[in-house]
């Protein structure tokens, strides 16, 4: 247990939720569920139950520091890394993995988002120990698929090779991202491919190994710092690194490349709340009867049906003769869009950038 | 001249633009037209280019004297009357003809909407002044009459009687307060009907006399204070008799009955900014390439046409697959509403007090 680390990544714009989610709050650090808890919260208790506490890192931009320290109080701060510019996942996986091995050279290192819904925790729990036991015990990168129940295009897919390595435990034989429907219908009736979690397991001697021989750059740019990691020249070392890193992503640079990638199988209730409609689709509880959604706010509804409202708190929406649009709003921004083109609103967020203003993301 | 006065209704609390215009800030304060002046202070520079700067009385509902004093600062506080209680016109009409007669028996009166349009100022100008002098000449109400240009639902109409007393001046024959689109085609079509602006003229002699025939009850509430009206004790004494009138319209207790009633017609480019409707009927100005009028605020439209936005200053709607839809904010609420049902709005604010709470107003 005591080699067992988790480092949740928590640096997202959260854009695809933009407004009710902004650079200033992304959506990892609100309630979206109403439970109480923001989704890193979630994520946060979910981890303490497999790894200890004092082994858990988040992983964030530097502007979210005192968001993650209020909302994660327990943390000291050296358990949170600060990424001093937006470069994707590669780099802040290096970061963290250095930075743990300097403390633990048999450390297993598992990397989980921030932002997605686990439903079973039972099964979720059992799947992080096996996978945990499996690469303690095996030379690889172990992914996390969950069995997909939908032909979802929002998702990545990866391939299972044929052969059951072991209990739910299959090589990995090709990642496709996003498929268009014909492809993901195809993709669910083969019963060959699992969704992406974006969580992953290994030792840090095998993903130090992997980014030394896939991302030779990015590892010495890294392990030129392992005097400095866990003493108070850390962050000035990473700020002075980490601007010239590429903007590259673990998924590319090396899982789709590396010979000795696997997957753990599993169904433990998983959403990546990764779009408006993926939030629609899985809350039932926060329904009216004409199926409007309310994820926060007040609304007064009037002929209005299959609706999504996320306002900020204490605000009323009176609402007549809406179907199908998402009405959010936060701060000085309103946003309303049918929700079939919400994969338009990064094309919203960069149009309000460049025509309007930079104070209104 | 100096026997001239004014008196400006803005006691209104505007909910028919709700939540845009609230009972805090009802439209008369209002720069729906991005003129820099609100309807009442447009209504206020007009009326000065009739009436002597001393002879125009504002009559306002007591919650509204500081956006009042703010808005004509020219103002004395004794020109400002102020309602203790929402009434209706009948009994403001009363206080102020009573308080205008202790300070000039020989008074003529003009009553005038504090959110009215006016285009053509020269035209309106002669107009008031051609009724200051019919009244003062023949012992009559005299009410002011629009051509009408179209089959107008949302307005009162006058019918006129069909011998001319004077150039463009007629007995007023039947009050039809917003008639069905049939009706309105018909007023139309038969060229006796006018848009009743719901402005008067009259000596303070005949209306006081028509006050005491009609409404001997309210008629005596108010000459009982003769002794009180420009003094120290005056607003005690109204504070005191207000609570206890009827909730009248003058149109619907006197002109509908009084014998004595005449209208002079008159094309000054008039609109009554009723409803939003209204406003974007007339507003060719603001609206972009698809017909969406901004009244305030920013947006970015896709897909999105023949909208009403009004927003509160700064904010951005970001706005895509809209169409005829009215759209406003202002503090804790939001308005998404189809054109053709804004009739409903005031139905909403009513549903908004019952079941949300008297906050959101």
């Amino acid at each position: 247990m005591k080699d067992n680390f988790c480092v949740i990544l928590a640096g997202g714009a959260g854009s695809r939720f933009w407004p009710y989610s902004s650079t200033s709050e992304p959506k990892q650090f609100l309630d979206f569920l109403g439970t109480g808890r923001s989704l890193l919260q979630m994520t946060y208790d979910r981890v303490c139950k497999v790894v200890d506490k004092e082994n858990v890192y988040i992983s964030t931009n530097k502007k979210y520091k005192d968001l993650v320290l209020e909302q994660l109080p327990a943390l000291a701060e050296s358990q949170i890394l600060f990424e001093p510019a937006v470069r994707n996942t590669a780099p802040c996986i290096a970061y963290a993995m250095y930075k743990i091995k300097a403390i633990n050279e048999n450390a297993r290192i598992w990397v989980t988002p921030s932002d997605n819904l686990v439903v079973k925790e039972a099964e979720y729990i059992d799947t992080i120990n096996r996978g945990f036991q499996f690469v303690s015990e095996n030379d690889c990168l172990l992914t996390v698929g969950i069995k997909p129940n939908r032909a979802e295009t929002a998702y990545g897919y990866i391939q299972i090779g044929e052969t059951e390595v072991d209990q739910n435990l299959f090589k990995a034989k090709t990642f496709t991202e996003k498929p268009n429907a014909d492809l993901a219908q195809i993709f669910l009736d083969s019963g060959e491919f699992y969704w992406n979690t974006s969580m992953f397991l290994w030792t840090a001697q095998a993903i130090s190994e992997a980014f030394e021989q896939y991302m030779p750059e990015l590892a010495h740019k890294f392990s030129d710092g392992k005097d400095f990691y866990n003493t108070s020249e850390e962050q000035a070392f990473i700020d002075k690194i980490y601007q010239s890193c590429t903007n590259n992503s673990i998924d590319y640079q090396i899982l789709e490349k590396a010979q000795n990638v696997y997957v753990i199988t599993a169904d433990f209730g998983w959403t990546d709340l990764g779009t408006w409609n993926s939030l629609y689709t899985l809350s039932d509880a926060c329904k009216d009867g004409d199926n409007n959604m309310l994820v926060s706010g007040k609304t007064l509804m009037y002929e209005s049906k299959n609706n999504i409202v996320a306002l900020p708190e204490g605000k009323l929406a009176v609402i007549q003769g809406m179907e199908n649009f998402v009405i959010t709003e936060n701060k000085n921004v309103l946003l309303i869009c049918r929700r079939e083109e919400e994969n338009r609103i990064r094309q919203f967020v960069n149009d309000t950038k460049v025509q309007v203003g930079k104070e209104y993301l």
